[in-house]
């Protein structure tokens, strides 16, 4: 088959690799009908998620069919079309029992990192029972491929954490793909005001049309004293950080109402400062969160219903085999205005 | 001054009464702006309310201006615009700390019920710091006179305590006003799913327009069977009953899930049976609340957000002085396609 | 091997029976250790749960060790000590993955109701990773038995819905097994007042032993008047009814605070009445339960920290194989003081 | 009347004051009977806080009698005996119906800080109403003199910002008052487990006659390596800061399991490094707070029902004249193995 492979730091290539087979008696192979690129993908590319070693086929997000169980799949049956978390679940240690898969004790974040993952013709897939989640037939797969990752993360991470409750000011740093995944998924709440800050006027103009009531450009502008003029002197309710670099962080926590909720999204790669001097008596809240994706139920049915338009994130469309091409949209985001690409096998 | 008074059962009359005046300094007296006549109202007219004597000022909602306020009022001045809470709270006793003003050991509801009410030119609002609120400039008045009881009442007693999530199941029992008002608070938290069940066409076709996913006639249909068949078998996540009366709560407990929440907002004249052998095993809950309009604040912001349009639910629109036959309008309700009025003095 | 059989209403054997074995590739054969009974089997002996048939073994208690696994097992190995919860979860379907294992598509409660049970020297565990407990050496065996059905059920029905908090008032309605599981971990919570409530002044006495703060022999007291001058007039703010007949859930709702929550933890075989009339305005929650046994790992952790004392609850010692005698014992509790009996194998 | 002055950084002298008065309808005077020395008295005198001036009196906590009241005051009258919260809340501002009195428009912690304060004779309240306790009859005294500040801020900032739970593994980092209030109330929750940190052995024997399981002295043991060697290298459930230094704040960030808790309770002057790079994907929670004193009638309870001991932290009582030599005592509390000291008035 072929599949994306990572060959170190900034080398990869759309290559021949052996079809993947049963290694356990819960393992299922699906045949890739479409996938997506994550961030996380390029930052891997760039060296910094160093367990990721040479070889590896990259991709933790995508819908297929299940070609083949394992004897202990009881869920999954060949032909079945099925969508993958890009959390792998044991539903056995005492994090899965307790909703936490990310921590799972033999699976979370495993495919496209620890083993071979999704941006290939074939993957196999471990704990397939309670990794996978059965496709409705009348759900639009586009829309689908969303609940991977993105729309879970945005969910569970930003507006979970931040507890967004109606009539709510939450802002949002950062309009990337997973701010905007914030964006739509906080709407759930009836959130009075949402205030997008980005440095990209092409993705605060995505923000409002995704509906922010308000975009700040923080290059223009100065956000933290914009948040406070947007909100009578309060600052926000909620401030959800979708960008992972201590300036970003640091912004949530100058603009954080006294009883607010700051939610990390984003990955950070470096400590950030925390004012505990001031915030010690703000009672605040700060969580972090590697998505669980014990929310895709929940979400599946957001989408099946449209209370939520997972296609809204979709800017680009390839074939699978074009790949290369669309890591190039992808990485060139701002050049090219996009946010999420599909890749679709024939 | 005028006012709507009640003269013992089936006997009311607009009639000329003294202003009041302030009997403690935490009182203000406010000039009535807009009214308007809830069930209760009605119920009260039955007879059914023994302890509102004759002689009784009717109305516990509206809007106005501060005509005087006590000397220990120190929220609002004279001329300030307020909107007036059906629920009186003292902000003091150990009920109101913990957020329960229903049941405030002064308070609670006691407007057009153990003192006057609003549907007169003048009211006496006791606890006016902790029972009145300010009405920014930017609302529209009509939706904040629903601000008074009804939105809170849907929302706190059927969407908060039915837990409502996104992508639940919501079933209301009751398409009047007040199974409305659910309907419309119940849109905060993206449910999947709503369906309305009533026995009048005209208001299941309101409710579609105002949200629900589906509507049912159990006068036409076997409304059980309906939920069923509309959730492949599993029943609703969220019952709420809008009628009170012992058949609509049997309904409800007879369409709950399991894990699913019954959510009483019917005042109820006699007692139901609850057939906890079945439902013993069924991990359910069941609520009972007097509203506490504890969430004015944050709907006054869904309001002032568009989040929430509180028009909607009014229908007709009388002069205070039309009161007599405004009432006629709201007790043929389906007659007059009536669902909330507005009365507006001049 | 030998085993405890039902052979209809009023009829039931220590007898040979075949050996089980593995049916399905997530089974366990476990040798049991340690058993007990439950009211449960009583009931079943009477006829009252017609499912279970001529011929069942009875038993969904108990702790031992591994025999054999089947090849999808991968927890549990020969030789494992083990605690079977009286709930087998699959640990796949939504239900499980709910935390709500009671529901489980596949599980639930079928331990000696649909399939065989525990009173016997082997017992076939369906879903065994996600249906058993590894026993820690340093565990007291005959406490940890009290954690296959009572005390979690105790715990999850009456304490966890009935929301005991720090210096709550809380009442217990029947002083049995289970009312004194509910009275050992709702001191968890520190509740300031714990009233038990019973017409066994022999369970009364054992109630003031476990930690309940006062106690009231219903049939020589008025309790509704008794609870309310113990509460200042003000009622319960937790009211569990452990007994599951009509009078004892009514009291139940007659002594209940504003605000309280009744928590169901009784079997019930009839309808009860609810007076919504007075009740609907009274802001309290019902809740009904079957135990999901989902705090199984925590109250294993207060056993094995000794916040738990789950031996509390054991009055007598059989062996196994006098079973009969065990069940004499345990269906004249009252004549023999009898609580929960402990059925040791050689 | 004498009370304890301020005189700026270091200088403070107890001489003669005028009495208060009456400022405000809603104020009350109390005669002090019994009051306490806080550690923020210690930074006061320090110069920390700069916003305390030359000629303030110090203190916030205490009990006494009520002197007067102002006209709309309706909760006491002239000779009740009432509780001092350090927390003043008018109860009509938006987080004072939040709960969150703390940060109440016109009060918040304002005694002995913005306005004269309880080590006096006499002392104005203002918002007596909502800011001032009644004292039950058969009080223990010096206990009640707990809840003005120590034991709700450990509870509220430590243990309910934790969210301890049966069975849970809670560290506490520093053995002073204050984290030994943490101590007392974290055991409500039945944790399992509870270590405490701290670098003297005094204090470390004191948490463990408090309840502490286990004790680290983290100047002779390496405290990370302890605490994972005491939790099957699993970290806290909960990490308690109670010093309000960067070292024990990055102590609590480096001992937290997945999903646990960090509450920090310490008042600190400088930021702190949060290790984002390593904590973004461990999906802990982190929580600041100024107590609100909202959970005092809750405390009260626990107090007078002997579930909460509050006299432990008491070492030394001196006469209210005698407050230099208890500022001495306490200002050497490790030479004096002081916790807190009781100043009683004649």
């Amino acid at each position: 088959m072929k599949a994306l492979v990572y060959h170190g730091p900034g080398k990869k290539s759309w290559e021949e690799k052996p079809n993947p087979t049963l290694l356990q008696a819960t393992d299922a192979i699906v045949r890739i009908y479409k996938t997506t690129i994550c961030g996380t993908d390029l930052h891997i590319l760039k060296g910094d998620v160093p367990e990721v070693t040479d070889g590896r086929i990259l991709g933790h997000e995508g819908i297929g069919t299940i070609e083949e169980v394992g004897s202990a799949v009881t869920t999954f049956k060949k032909g079945d079309r099925v969508l993958i978390s890009c959390i792998s679940s044991c539903g056995k240690c005492d994090y899965c029992r307790k909703g936490m898969y990310s921590h799972c004790d033999q699976g979370g974040w495993i495919l496209g990192h620890l083993i071979d993952g999704t941006q290939a013709e074939y993957v196999r897939i471990p704990f397939a029972d309670t990794s996978l989640y059965p496709i409705p037939e009348q759900a639009d797969d586009d829309a689908i491929v969303m609940l991977s990752d993105i729309l879970p993360t945005g969910f569970e991470c930003g507006v979970l954490n931040g507890q967004v409750k109606p009539g709510d000011t939450v802002v949002i740093v950062g309009a990337g793909p997973i701010g905007l995944a914030v964006l739509l998924t906080a709407q759930f709440y009836a959130p009075a005001t949402i205030i997008m800050i980005d440095v990209d006027d092409n993705r605060l103009l995505a923000a409002k049309a995704f509906g922010a009531t308000h975009t700040i450009n923080s290059q223009e502008k100065d956000a933290v004293k914009e948040v406070f003029s947007l909100t009578e002197n309060r600052g926000a309710d909620v401030a959800v950080e979708a960008v992972g670099i201590p300036a970003t962080f640091e912004l949530c926590a100058a603009i954080i109402a006294p009883g607010g909720r700051i939610a990390n999204v984003g990955v950070h790669g470096k400590s950030v400062e925390l004012h505990l001097e001031t915030l010690w008596s703000r009672n605040i809240t700060i969580t972090t969160r590697l998505v669980d994706t014990v929310t895709t139920p929940m979400l599946m049915k957001t989408i099946l219903s449209h209370k939520l338009d997972g296609t809204k994130l979709i800017t680009h469309h390839f074939a699978l085999s074009d790949i290369l091409k669309a890591y190039d949209t992808f990485e060139h985001a701002a050049r090219e205005k996009a946010l999420k690409v599909i890749l679709t096998s024939k």
